[in-house]
């Protein structure tokens, strides 16, 4: 725990699938990890378990200025109005970082709006399931994951570095730092244009009576159909005007495939499918 | 294997992974199975594995007669261009099926064309891999997979009974029986259409550098991006009007979900988010 000597007190801000996995992974660790949340039942079920050791549902300064670094587990504009309404509760030097899943419209505003001794280093971690809330939270999801540091030049590089090594002990297979605008363009391809595809090819038809033919390409498409559509939606929203251009490509690529088929342009189809064969091999898993 | 008492000889014509993993279950539940394959060294891989008995790459009236039962794992216009040419090799009272991926463009023509005393049951079996050839052959895929027999008004109760026992004995999990239009229907939203949406997504970008920041979503959703070209274009081409018919649904839904987007028409989002996660319910694996 290099690195972490003087950040040995972890306040997380929200206990949901993703707070509650750091939570339980950073106390296995040894760190001392606060939390605060909405409801006591969620305090309740992370203390039973272990993964916090103290925990409230009041944001106070006393309780609040005890830690060291702080990880925003939070949806945007809450995390937003988080820092509007508390930010002077923090400890002097505190460092804070986050787990949202969309960047350019946040870590500007935040960042903007900080005290001047209080440091934010905004990170990813591209982990989750179908599956929310603490009772399912479950820090093995990071061992094959993805963890983003999307540092601005407001940042230290001390910072940037604590974040990073965040990210490795949380035991993450990949830790890359990109800036938010790439961030948010990769994310709005690789993850939010794949949720918008699984979403929509779900809503097609009331398809119960074809459960029973359906093989495995249909259920792998369509894994991700199952979402938070609280969440997701404010994603999108923050993200909009990627994701929009990233969902006019592949309507566009889309629609040359289906005209291709209409005007019987095996040509076309059979080049679309070489090139999607050919890419599909930088994704197989080493 | 009562049923097949008369039906112990089994000929595969056309040895992929589809026709060879047939033979290779085949013959290792005691069936003398024979093959006819184009290439010698296809015949000899089959051959080398205990596959198949004996095979030929010629075709003649001598060894095409010893058959009962005839297994086609062929494109369908080969398919339908072998029965034009040999079927009067065939042996009398011959039962014939085939593993062709649609049906409506088919069947109709093959069992139009065949000699009376012979009978052609179809069926699908709902198994692959991304890769192909017999080399890549395993009976194992079957175990988790879908086999629909479609038959027509053409054909006999014990003929169906045989092909769908055929079925059973494979290692099918699911055997099921469907008319040639309600197959093709669900192929074509289940199967090709996923394909279309897969191949359209690979074909947006030259996504090589984002590989590293992959994760399984897009990772599962591409999976079936590694496509065999001439074989799916074939596919696609013989079943044309369901499969755009398929495709125009999908891209509606996909273009209203685009619009809400652009337009910040939350409660659109989060009512095709409910729908999807909803249906999606009936698709998880038992």
């Amino acid at each position: 725990m290099t690195g972490f000597i003087n950040y040995h007190k972890v306040l997380i801000v929200g206990l949901g699938l993703i707070g509650g996995s750091y939570a339980q992974k950073l106390s296995a660790l040894g760190f001392e990890v606060g939390a605060l949340a909405r409801r006591q039942q969620t305090l309740d079920f992370a203390l039973e378990k272990g993964f916090i050791a103290h925990g409230q549902t009041e944001v106070t300064r006393e309780y609040v200025s005890r830690f060291d670094l702080v990880v925003f587990a939070l949806y945007p504009h809450t995390f937003v109005e988080w820092i509007g309404k508390y930010q002077d509760y923090l400890k002097r030097g505190a460092v804070l970082t986050d787990v949202t899943g969309v960047k350019r419209s946040i870590v500007p505003t935040i960042q903007g709006m900080l005290r001047e001794d209080l440091e934010f280093v905004p990170a990813h971690p591209m982990a989750g399931r179908e599956l929310s809330g603490v009772e399912n939270s479950d820090c093995r999801i990071f061992a094959d994951a993805n963890y983003i540091v999307t540092p601005t030049e407001r940042n230290s590089p001390e910072g940037i570095e604590l974040v990073r090594s965040l990210g490795c002990i949380l035991g993450f297979r990949h830790i890359a730092v990109l800036s938010p605008e790439e961030h948010d363009e990769m994310i709005g391809f690789l993850s939010q244009l794949t949720h918008c595809i699984a979403v929509s090819l779900m809503t097609c038809k009331d398809s119960e009576h074809l459960a029973e033919y359906t093989g495995d390409s249909f259920r792998d498409l369509t894994r991700i159909a199952r979402i938070n559509e609280h969440m997701w939606t404010e994603l999108f929203l923050a993200n909009k005007d990627e994701l929009l251009s990233q969902m006019d490509l592949f309507a566009g690529q889309f629609a040359r495939m289906r005209d291709a088929l209409a005007g019987s342009d095996i040509e076309t189809l059979k080049e679309m499918m070489r090139l999607s064969t050919q890419r599909r091999g930088y994704f197989d898993k080493k």
